[in-house]
């Protein structure tokens, strides 16, 4: 994989939550048939075993459609199935020493909600930088917001691709995409929807104008 | 840290839930000083960031005491800080991937509680093995039972160290002895009482005897 040429416009961010008794796995392939370019595989309630068996099921789905495959959090299991990389938190491994063992070649990405965190994150090596919340979302309660305004100073003071993330959606979409950012973070704009694919679809055109 | 010199006679198993008020790192160096051979840290509600944090403020005394320090499941930080080990359970990481992402010198402990288990995991390459529930446990309570009789099956079918795990304390440490095994990990019957160190000392003379 080359780092350099990932597509940051429509990125998936998993959550079985919103699915309800559909497969995650089937449900990201559609998202991606439906013009999804990137898949982070988020799970905070599984065992292990249940993560890494999951993973290496989706990773055949993005490896077909060579969309890269970034874990959440959990860097054994972005080890573990050799994933294209690792989204960290602030409250996860920090970005040095997610570097120092993942090595150069592997895509880390930080959650930042601050121009403070956006820069630490830059300078110690991070790949992209995913900034929110910014607006109100059900998914991730612990975010803290991000103005439109923010998300704009961010995204001038960095050179890494940033990808805004927090209840972006069909309608808020054009808001979001004036900030000039270079894609744009989904949950429940994709997961939630009785169809995903249109779903995804829909919002890569909204992209595309 | 050689592998085959780890002495297994008294393994402290951590549960932040024993504590109470209590600081983990201050109570795992007073079951130390109490006697306790080798130390598992297992946290199972905490950030990957905090667990971090715990695993090397945990590793400082470790070292200061030359006592391998074990992590639980989370193989993340047990690269992380440079553990001495890892322990996977029969939902954590398979013992292959495991042994494949740490090598061949770190300690890999593997919980079976079936002889089938306990077999394959010695043939992949554990080093030794957690075998219980023995007696009933508040602490684990996915944990699956087995008989002395079974445990004694197991510790003359493997030629790896086993160490017997679950509701072990001193009125029925002699039963345990007498199956044959290596070691006892123990969790309450050290962090769940008022006095850590003489728990860990009583417990160390009765295993003397």
């Amino acid at each position: 994989m080359n780092k350099a040429a990932v597509d940051y416009t429509l990125y998936l961010v998993t959550d079985r939550k919103q699915l309800g008794n559909r497969d995650l796995a089937e449900s990201i392939e559609q998202a991606i048939q439906g013009g999804v370019t990137l898949v982070q595989l988020r799970e905070k309630s599984v065992s292990t075993k249940e993560f890494l068996q999951l993973a290496e099921k989706v990773k055949e789905i993005t490896s077909r459609y060579q969309i890269p495959l970034i874990i959440n959090d959990r860097l054994d299991i972005a080890l573990a199935i050799d994933a294209d990389g690792l989204h960290v938190g602030q409250d996860d491994l920090p970005m040095v020493k997610a570097r120092e063992l993942l090595g150069p070649d592997k895509i880390i990405g930080v959650s930042a909600s601050t121009l403070e965190e956006a820069l630490l994150a830059e300078q110690q090596g991070a790949d992209y930088l995913g900034v929110g919340a910014i607006f109100t979302t059900a998914t991730k309660t612990d975010a803290t917001d991000v103005s439109l305004k923010q998300l704009e100073v961010i995204k001038h003071s960095v050179s890494i691709p940033v990808v805004a993330i927090g209840g972006i959606g069909t309608t808020n979409l054009p808001l979001v995409r004036a900030a000039g950012v270079d894609g744009v973070s989904v949950v429940s704009a994709i997961l939630g929807q009785e169809n995903i694919y249109s779903a995804a679809m829909e919002l890569k055109k909204i992209l595309s104008f």
